[in-house]
């Protein structure tokens, strides 16, 4: 019940993976036919997340994780565009791979407007139209919310930036949506969109950022050139084979959201038996996640008390463990509710059984924990 | 015959990647059991890695890939201590994953000095004592050098710092030589050190750098704070839990360095009989990598020639592909001596009937090859 955190490998990834740890070991910038073998293998895992992005694989760049996609595309935009305009526009409610960025830039010297999320935890298309200027650089936002499964309206992102006339690239961070809603960086006039392997069943250690056609970014680190010079580093080419073989066995995400919406269903009907519990996830996000508050039960002594079971949930991001949500603290919900807020967060192999077994969970918590209070 | 480049999987590092890959999922930023399973993983790597470089866990600091560990010593350095001075000395010999970042610098107005390698391969101690000044913020040296073997006099720096009174940290790129010689970060007075798992048979997409207890290193990634700040972005937890398997089965550097040195002795014995081969590597460098020209015949020649046997070596660094060595340059080798080298670079597993099918496929290439020039 924490997949947004991270996932298990699904057999097709674990398959691709053992392939090339125990014979396709070559270095793909070696010249000779081991190098060939790990060049094809990274070259077969492009063009999968190239197919499910509908992009051509020459705009797919692998890099070593999620975040140091995020910062390679921030800063290698501000960087590459700085001298057109010193405006970034983004959301208060960032993962840290791009907050923390956002705040480096700002000492740096750009102006950094952060969107404040609604009540329901998107941005809105008026602030955003608001914000945007012709100095705008760097339009950042994130695909969905990985605390609240809050969908951005990120389709806005482009008519704003055409509007204001603005120099700005556009980047979505959409580790948290790729793979789950049917999203298009064409469609909507992305230039750089972010995606993660570990979050859709694939491994950690690998990332991706698509950089549109004729977009220029520079890169963020130095080295021997790999990907075209945008990551450096001797590519993770097990990671990148688990990747591919991920995005590959990826259902159609349009029919899988269906199912989702329908399991979301079926959690919020058994938890609604319960009065202390108060939903913070908007009705029209992302069903894979439900972030909801037990009021009384900090979300520390939830997620024991769970974990003692083998159910495992998480309070806001795996990656702020100890911090108060700062997703949660900008929708304006009241600290006591964000210090008993818990993220429950589903993959297309949860069962209805562990949905059963997750509710009774809570309701033996509802009853034992708050009368030990 | 490529092991400089990459190395394939020891069993020990596959076995422990796949208990993870298999089972052991988990995000070690979640705060529940499955959680901390990942944690606990990590915590054993790190002491396997600390144990075998004579220092403590605390000090270890996973990364995604050597050239970020890398990246980050440098610009770290470069940026917590700029306040101090200006200048920055190195070689001209390193790895692009520190020499493009010292371009970097070099470009926001840092002075940087690269030591020129003498003919043997290696910087001279008295041309770093003239370099390193007062105003020295950072002094940053390979090891090993990747192309030729030779070993840097790394014993050198830091009384050269003493000595100038400089403010400077001490940056070693020991991926070559790491598990390779009995080095000690503490007994040359090292503050940062870079490792890097697929140089020591363990996997792709996971490195490490030691930073000294009590030295203030910036970050220059920037998320979730990983690795105590230091490397943000979700740990790629199979592969640190392989390169600590990895470096738990290195035998003892120094007993394996005898066995190396008697593989290179039978190898210079067998390539004596070929007058059309020139030695690039010094006589007193790593063992592990010999370096030499076959006169008339380019590099790529070579490598395709021996690459149809099922042998595989590079010219110069697999992270360079297709440009001119800059080390052999920088040795004040000729060009075609330079573009006529190979790079051999044995592990601990190679036989001695793999040295000889090598010696003969040279010999073969030497009388097949010439003749069809």
């Amino acid at each position: 019940m924490d997949h947004s955190a991270t996932t298990p490998l699904c057999s097709e990834a674990l398959q691709a993976m053992e392939g090339v740890l125990h014979e396709n070991y070559g270095n793909p910038s070696a010249l000779h036919a081991k190098g060939g073998a790990a060049r094809d293998t990274v070259t077969e895992a492009r063009k999968a997340v190239a197919a499910a992005m509908g992009v051509t694989p020459a705009e797919i760049y692998f890099s070593h994780s999620g975040t140091l996609a995020n910062n390679t595309a921030i800063f290698g935009a501000a960087s590459s565009r700085k001298k057109r305009g010193g405006r970034i526009v983004t959301t208060a409610a960032e993962h840290p791979s791009v907050g923390r960025c956002m705040d480096a830039l700002e000492a740096q010297g750009f102006e950094v407007i952060r969107l404040a999320p609604t009540a329901e935890g998107s941005f809105s298309p008026e602030a955003l139209m608001a914000a945007v200027n012709d100095r705008t650089v760097l339009v950042s936002a994130m695909l969905v919310n990985n605390e609240t499964g809050a969908v951005n309206p990120v389709e806005y992102i482009a008519p704003a930036v055409r509007r204001a006339n603005a120099p700005a690239l556009i980047h979505i961070d959409a580790i948290q949506g790729f793979g789950k809603l049917p999203f298009r960086p064409a469609r909507i006039g992305a230039d750089l969109v972010t995606v993660s392997g570990h979050k859709l069943h694939g491994p950690k250690g690998v990332g991706a950022l698509y950089v549109r056609r004729g977009v220029h970014l520079n890169n963020y680190v130095y080295g021997g050139g790999q990907e075209n010079g945008l990551f450096s580093g001797t590519e993770n080419v097990p990671g990148i084979a688990g990747f591919g073989a991920a995005v590959k066995a990826l259902p159609d995400p349009k029919a899988q959201l269906a199912v989702m919406q329908q399991k979301k269903n079926f959690l919020l009907e058994r938890l609604s038996a319960y009065p202390q519990i108060a939903v913070n996830s908007p009705s029209n996000g992302l069903p894979y996640i439900l972030n909801f508050s037990v009021t009384g039960i900090p979300s520390q002594v939830l997620i024991n008390f769970l974990s003692a079971r083998g159910i495992y949930v998480s309070a806001g991001s795996a990656c702020k463990k100890g911090h108060r949500s700062e997703v949660l603290t900008a929708m304006g919900l009241p600290p006591e509710r964000i210090d008993s807020a818990i993220r429950v967060s589903m993959s297309r192999f949860t069962t209805s059984e562990e949905l059963s077994a997750f509710a009774d969970a809570i309701g033996d918590a509802v009853r034992g924990i708050r009368t030990k209070l």
